[in-house]
């Protein structure tokens, strides 16, 4: 694992929290909430991913001697510099559980504390939950188009640095199946998966040579890559008089992967080459920049593939690269405050406030969630958070709260769900959201609504700041 | 740091290792080739980083306990779980300097080794560099835009995990002027920067008392950040306030810095009224969804900013998100081999290889590289590596060898270049790759040839398999 210290964060956290610290605000409260713009991918909605891993963080947070004299060394106050020595997180987190449905400009998460901490905290934050979120929700679009088919990370070659490490976990919370990625499969206990290069081949005299052997070193396991002289007219012929050679000493050969040229014409004839030797039961694998429109392409055309290894564009969520999470103050000193912006939807919501979720009578997630202050134990009404006039009325639905504590004065209180457990609630999220929220091309806007009293004190602290 | 343990890598090459084990190959040699195919952002060259990073985890990559656990509870043979335990790499690389710059289909960095080791750092290999010279790439076009502006690196926020703390070192050596990631700041002796965030304006009472106690505490390095509320109406006037306040006490403010609305139009009108306030020193800064089209942009608008803060597009190298580098097998057991390809672009390059640059009579480099075989010590005609009757002398020019030993059995045995050296290095290279080869739109290709005796081997190898 990567040494977490505290100056995994943005210089000017340190700056700020020198200035809070001067000015003698050092317990000061203040109340952040974290939320994204816009659903990634073009899509209907995001996964949220990554809390295990960032509330491990945070109860270890702390500057270590290097922090310290690398923060000596840029000459921040000795006061400061001892405050920051004794620093360790104090704060309180509400979270989604992992592997919920989140949506776009409403609160994902809360974070409250002393305003240094809150600071502090704020990158590292950004850093886990946007990028697990980011990539959760690219594996779920695979998962949704591959439907039963096995899917496999293959990424870590192409991976952002480090960064393949928790795209390996959070690809499984979308929804994969294995990965290549031995290192993160040992630390998370995923399924690791993988046979055979290009390079095994030609370190043979001959492909039947590196077959042959390949199959004798993993007699239970033997996936044969066909493709580094010619698929059909050397790769699948020799895999073909390997598997029958197999047969022969009671074995099975499990699969053969393509890794190039066109991948449906080359399923379908190799599927159509292995029936006729009668081996139905070898499965065919393919990879080579896959994505999931290339996967549902596949799909469609009914190329009889059974094993999809996706790489690049599953591990760096290609092409967005990054979820637009932010984090701001809601809250400070107890008062509740705001941000403007010339674009109204960029506008924050002020104070502490939780978030419902309205579901139908067939217990699916009905379209809308309304954001509420804290003490609203249920919203009858939400309005529409920029136009006036406009309101929805879910006091008929159920509801459920979405934000529940996970962290209390810096210590994990929640009973943390299994990695098995979270993969298994993301997929029964996703099955209560209507397809039309699932589909690739425009989905259907999951709507956002907030209760009147917290209308009531947005628009007040507008007019506020205007009179200014 | 993160401990890199040796699974650090793909599981193929786990169980590769073992049927080469298992085979009684284990001391084979082997000679594997890094390259890539493609610039990325459809640019004209690549810069190539990560060598230090990489070597460092090479040095010390071994299989610890719980990577044992984790392949002994996966039923890897007991003979090759001895073996991996007491693995070290013992093998020898040859590469560019770090910095230097570096093109499509040919070696950029050789490794020679037994099968299993050089196997087993395939993915680390490709994780690292491939990663690193991709924003190294990236962080240079905004360099070659922005001009003599001030580039700041704010992208830990929005990075792929923990793939921001290398990006933040790659940056600097594309030309990246200083960091907001902290701690990447604090390991690889960059610079930090960071001023404040809208949350330190919003909470105080008002944005001017969040600017003076702001100027208080750092009186000697203040930057403004003025959009929270208005930022020609409210933000700018406070700014202009304050740098008033401070000239009383013998201070200046640094800078205002932009982080919405139309950077260009608010830049502009900044200025004159920094200018109109006698403020003729104090810098504007911007950042918000910059990448270099958009610097080339405001630079063209002329848009008086000095200091540009880029996040998202840099860390992550949008759009491309990934250098495309392979790692092929070039010889085993001595023997030269091949991996074929209906595409005749992606047939490799057999043997042990060293890439040559011509140099032109000005120092400018040529255009093209020349690559031949180990032996060769000068190649005095290149030909085109596909296109049959195609040549090009190149003996009239200088040349010089691209690829040098930096790790011989597992050793560093080259002398590594300090990161300023690093990045005076890539400058230095980068002033002498013409023009042609810099510009965004349909950059000047840099060509590759091949000497005659390797195209004479590549061409035998290929008959020879096609007649199998």
């Amino acid at each position: 694992m990567f040494d977490f210290t505290a100056t995994y964060t943005d210089q000017y956290e340190l700056t700020m929290g020198q200035a809070y610290f001067l000015a003698g605000r050092k317990d000061e409260s203040a109340v952040f909430d974290y939320f994204f713009r816009k659903n990634p991918f073009n899509g209907g909605y995001t996964i949220f991913a990554g809390l295990p891993d960032l509330l491990a963080v945070l109860e270890n947070f702390r500057f270590d001697r290097e922090d310290l004299d690398f923060l000596k060394a840029q000459s921040f106050h000795p006061d400061y510099l001892t405050y920051l020595e004794h620093f360790r997180f104090s704060g309180t987190i509400y979270a989604p559980l992992e592997g919920d449905l989140v949506f776009p400009t409403r609160p994902v998460l809360r974070v409250e504390g002393n305003l240094i901490e809150t600071q502090l905290i704020e990158t590292v934050l950004l850093n886990i939950l946007n990028f697990q979120s980011l990539i959760a929700t690219k594996a779920s679009r695979m998962r949704y188009v591959a439907k039963d088919g096995v899917l496999i990370d293959f990424g870590l070659r192409r991976a952002q640095g480090l960064g393949g490490y928790y795209a390996s976990r959070a690809a499984v919370i979308g929804g994969f199946d294995a990965t290549s990625n031995a290192r993160a499969a040992r630390d998370y206990n995923l399924k690791p998966s993988g046979t055979m290069a290009h390079s095994y081949v030609q370190s043979h005299e001959s492909e039947i040579e590196a077959f042959r052997s390949f199959a004798a070193a993993r007699p239970d396991d033997c996936v044969l890559l066909v493709d580094t002289y010619n698929t059909l007219k050397s790769g699948m012929p020799n895999a073909i008089t390997v598997a029958k050679e197999m047969e022969k000493k009671g074995r099975r050969l499990k699969g053969i992967r393509l890794d190039s040229g066109d991948l449906a014409y080359l399923a379908k004839k190799s599927r159509a080459m292995l029936d006729e030797a009668g081996l139905h039961y070898v499965k065919i694998a393919a990879s080579n920049q896959l994505d999931e429109h290339v996967i549902r392409s596949l799909m469609a055309q009914g190329a009889p593939i059974g094993v999809f290894g996706v790489g690049t564009s599953l591990v760096t969520g290609q092409p967005d690269a990054a979820l637009d999470g932010v984090y701001k103050l809601a809250q400070a000193g107890g008062r509740p405050v705001i941000k403007l912006s010339e674009t109204v939807s960029k506008i924050t919501l002020p104070d502490k406030k939780q978030v419902w979720r309205a579901i139908n009578g067939e217990g699916l997630f009905l379209g809308a969630d309304a954001v509420g202050l804290e003490e609203e134990k249920h919203i009858a009404v939400m309005h529409h958070p920029f136009v006036p006039h406009q309101s929805f009325a879910i006091e008929p639905h159920e509801t459920e709260p979405l934000l529940h504590p996970v962290m209390a004065e810096g210590k994990i209180v929640h009973n943390p769900p299994s990695l098995a457990q979270t993969v298994q609630y993301c997929r029964e999220r996703l099955e209560r959201l209507p397809a039309e929220y699932k589909r690739f091309e425009n989905p259907h806007i999951y709507k956002v609504g907030i209760s009147g009293r917290l209308k009531e004190l947005r628009d007040r602290l507008i007019s506020e700041h205007k009179s200014q």
